[in-house]
C-alpha cells in the first residue's frame, strides 16, 4: 500500500476500506507518514467528504491510537455527555451530577482545549483544591461512591487526535464533519462510555454556523456510535446568544449552583437544555420509562437538593473546598476588582446576538485562554442581562462585566455593543432545541 | 495574511488575489510556509481548480522565484516548443532545426525529468561528447550563429516548481490541471520565450487521459500565455501509440535524421506532428503569411537537407561528434548485444495499444529512468513495426527490442503483447491531431 495512492483514491471521491484507513493513521502516529501526506488527506477528506463506513473506521482506528479507559469495574450503563462547545454552556455541571442523583453513572472526562471560557475543567478548578487530574483508581473510586465524576483526560488519550488536529488547525481543515464528528467521537469511546449524549450547538456562537451543517454533526456521530456498537443520541440547540446568563469559569459554576438549587425558572433556556440533556441520558441508560418520567425524577433530583449534593460531593471526592457549592457562598469565587454595567446605547427590541463576540469578550477579560497553557482568572466574565427578544430602554444595562484586569476594557465594551443588535421592531424569541437525533433517524 | 485563511478562501472555492498567491508561494520558497500547508492548498487546488486569472498569477510568482534567462541579445521572436510528454516523441529533434532552418530562433532549454525514455535531453546526450550543460553565453552565441540550440535547464530556474513538484509527486496532487499548467507555463516562461507551441498529448501513453482533459490543460496554457503577454498556441496530439516508431534514445535520434534526410512520407505519423508543430512555430514567428506557405517551407527544408545540417551543427557546437547526424554513421550508436523480434500471437488488426505499456518496456530495457540519477543506455530500446489499423498475421513481428541487459526480457515482451490489441475487426485508423488551441478559442 503507497499512501500517495490512498490519498488519491479520497481526492477521486472514492471509498477507503478499514484497512486502507488503518495504514494511513497508524503510518501518521508512528511517524512514517509524513504531516505533508495527512495534510493533503485531510484536506481531500474535507472536500470530498467521507462514507458512514469510513467515519466509523477512523474513529475505531483513533480510538484505539492510545490507551482507553477500563471503566468495566463501574456496575451499570457508563453515561457520558459532551458539547461541540458554546458560550455560557454550564450544562455539565448541572446535569452529570442531577443524572447520578436519578441513579445514573456519569464518568465523564473533559478535554480542555481552547475556547471563548475555559471548558468544564476551568469551571471546577475555580474550587480552591479541587483537581481534575485523578488516577483511574481514583477516578472509578469516586464515581462508584458519588455516581459522578469529573477530571480531565488522562496520559495519552488518542494521540492520533492530538496530531491530527494540531495538523487540522494550521492546514484549514478544521470544519470537515467526518474529521470533527470522528475527534469528538474517538475521545468519547476511549473514555469508556457506553451510552453518550450529544449536544450540537448551532448558530453564531458554535462551530457549526447553519442547522444543515449542525444536523449532518449529528447524524455523523450517532452513526459511528451505532456502527461501533454504542448507545448515541445527540440534541441539536442554539447558540445564536449565550445560553446561560454567565460567561466566566466561577460565574458559570455559581450559575449551576444556583439551578441545582431550585433558583432558576423553568423556563430558562439553561433549565430547558440541562432538561432535554438529563432526560436523553436517563432514557438511553434504561432509567426511565418515557421522557415524562425521567422529567419528573430531574426535577425531584433538583427540589429535593440531592442533585446540588452530588455535585458538592464530587467537589469534596477530587479535593475541592466543598463549602463553595452553595448559592451564597460561591459569590466569594466571584469578587472582582471592578463591576462594570455596559449599557445599551438606544432603545428597542433585542433581535440578535453574536455569542462568539460575547465570549471573545470575556476571554478578552481572562476568562478563557487564546493559546495552550494560558492562564484563566476564574472570577472575571460576565453577566447578560438581556436575551433574544427582549424590550430595552436607552442606557439599560445589558451586561455586567467582571473585571480585574481592566487594560483592554474598552475594546470589551465595544466588542458587547456590537455583539447586540438592538431594533425597533420584536423579531420574538429563539427556540432552544431543534430537534432530537437517534439512531431511528439514520 | 495568515496562510491557514488563504488555504481556508481555496478551500471554501474562492478566488486568491496575486498577492494572496505570492504570500504562499514566495513564503513556501523561503522556507516560512511549511510542506504540510502546501500540500493542503494544494489538494484544494486540485478540487476546486484555480481562475484563469489565479492561474495566470501563480505562473508569473513561480517563473519569478529564481533565475530568469535573459535572451533579449538574440534577434527576433525566441521561439520554443513543449511536449507534455509522449512515447517515441522525437519532434524537438525534427522541428527545432527546421524552424530554424526557415528563419527560425530556437532557443530551447528542455527539463530532464522521470519517463518511460529518457528526454531530449538524453536522446542528444546518446552523441558521444555532446554536451547539453552549456552556459547562458555559449548558448546564445550558438542559437546565434546556427538559429537553433538544445540545453539543459540552468542553474535556478524557478525552484518554486521543483519544491511544488516534489510534494506534488507524494500528495497526489500531480493532475491538477492548474498546477500542471502553471508548473510547465512557469519553466517556458524562466527560459525566456517570446512564442512558444505547445503539444498536449491525449490517450493512453499521455498525462492527460482524456479529450476533454487534454483541451482544458491546452487551454489553460494558452490563456496563461495571453495574460503574461506571451504568444502562446496549443496542439491536442494522439498518444493512443507511440508517435514515431522508435523508443530509446539513439534509435528515436535516428528516426528524427531520418525525417530530416527526407526518408519518412508525408503520410507519417511523426512527419504529420511535426509539420504542425513547425507551422504553427513559423506563424507564431511571422516567418509565414499562413499555413501553406509554413509547410512549404518547412519541406524544402527537409528537401535541401537545410534542416539536417542545422541538427548537424548544433551537435557540433554543442560539443559533440556530428559525424554522427548521418542517416547511415547513426546505426552505430543503435548497436547492441541483441535484437529480438516480439511477435504476434494471432491474426487480426490492431485496434488499440497502449502506449504508456509500450514505454515502460523500453524504459525496462534501460532507456529510461525509473528515479532521477538512474543511468540511461542511449542504445537500447524498441521499434515498432505496427500501428494501429494495421492487420498482421500470426507470428508477423510487432516490434524489434533492441536489448542489452535481458535480464527482464520476458517481462517486456509480455508487456508489449499486453499493450497491442487485436482483433479480428478493423477498427481503423487513429487521428493524430484533435485540434489547435489559440487565444481566439478562450
Amino acid at each position: 500500500m503507497r499512501t500517495v495512492d490512498l490519498i488519491e483514491k479520497k481526492a477521486d471521491g472514492l471509498e477507503l476500506s478499514e484497512e486502507e484507513i488503518r495504514f494511513l493513521i497508524s503510518g501518521f502516529v508512528a511517524g512514517d507518514i509524513p504531516d505533508y501526506q495527512m495534510s493533503a488527506f485531510m484536506m481531500a477528506v474535507r472536500l470530498n467528504g467521507m462514507t458512514p463506513g469510513e467515519t466509523a473506521a477512523l474513529t475505531m482506528i483513533m480510538m484505539h491510537s492510545g490507551d482507553i479507559a477500563d471503566l468495566s469495574m463501574l456496575k451499570g450503563v457508563k453515561l457520558d455527555k459532551h458539547s461541540t462547545g458554546g458560550v455560557g454552556d454550564t450544562t455539565t455541571l448541572v446535569v452529570a451530577p442531577l443524572v447520578a442523583a436519578c441513579g445514573g453513572t456519569v464518568a465523564k472526562m473533559s478535554g480542555r482545549g481552547l475556547g471563548h471560557t475555559g471548558g468544564t475543567l476551568d469551571k471546577l478548578e475555580s474550587v480552591p483544591g479541587l483537581k481534575v487530574e485523578q488516577t483511574m483508581e481514583d477516578f472509578i473510586r469516586i464515581v462508584e461512591e458519588n455516581g459522578v465524576a469529573v477530571i480531565g483526560q488522562s496520559g495519552n488519550l488518542v494521540p492520533a487526535d492530538k496530531m491530527m488536529y494540531a495538523l487540522r488547525d494550521v492546514t484549514a481543515t478544521v470544519c470537515s464533519i467526518p474529521l470533527i464528528a470522528s475527534s469528538i467521537m474517538s475521545k468519547k469511546l476511549a473514555s469508556g462510555a457506553d451510552a453518550i449524549v450529544l449536544d450540537v450547538k448551532t448558530g453564531s456562537g458554535a462551530f457549526m454556523r447553519t442547522l444543515e451543517e449542525s444536523f449532518e454533526l449529528a447524524k455523523t456521530m450517532v452513526s459511528i456510535g451505532t456502527l461501533t456498537g454504542r448507545k448515541v443520541r445527540a440534541v441539536v440547540t442554539d447558540m445564536n446568544q449565550p445560553l446561560g446568563m454567565a460567561v466566566g469559569n466561577a460565574l458559570e459554576l455559581k450559575e449551576a449552583i444556583e439551578l441545582l438549587s431550585g433558583q432558576i425558572p423553568e423556563t430558562d433556556p439553561l433549565y430547558e437544555v440541562c432538561m432535554l440533556l438529563g432526560v436523553q441520558m436517563l432514557m438511553l441508560a434504561g432509567l426511565a420509562e418515557n421522557e415524562t418520567d425521567a422529567r419528573s425524577s430531574l426535577k425531584a433530583a433538583i427540589d429535593s437538593g440531592k442533585g446540588l449534593a452530588r455535585l458538592k460531593r464530587m467537589v469534596e471526592l477530587q479535593g475541592g473546598d466543598s463549602s463553595y457549592i452553595d448559592p451564597v457562598k460561591i459569590n466569594e469565587l466571584c469578587q472582582v476588582k471592578q463591576k462594570i454595567e455596559v449599557r445599551s446605547t438606544k432603545a428597542g427590541y433585542v433581535s440578535a446576538m453574536e455569542a462568539e463576540k460575547i465570549g471573545n469578550a470575556a476571554q478578552m477579560l481572562g476568562a478563557g485562554r487564546e493559546k495552550k497553557g494560558d492562564p484563566v482568572d476564574p472570577a472575571v466574565g460576565l453577566v447578560m442581562k438581556v436575551r433574544c427578544g427582549d424590550h430595552v430602554s436607552m442606557n439599560q444595562p445589558l451586561c455586567t462585566l467582571y473585571v480585574n484586569d481592566d487594560r483592554r476594557l474598552n475594546e470589551v465594551i465595544a466588542l458587547i455593543l456590537e455583539a447586540i443588535d438592538i431594533e425597533d421592531t420584536n423579531t420574538g424569541r429563539k427556540p432552544m432545541v431543534y430537534g432530537i437525533v437517534t439512531d431511528r433517524d439514520l
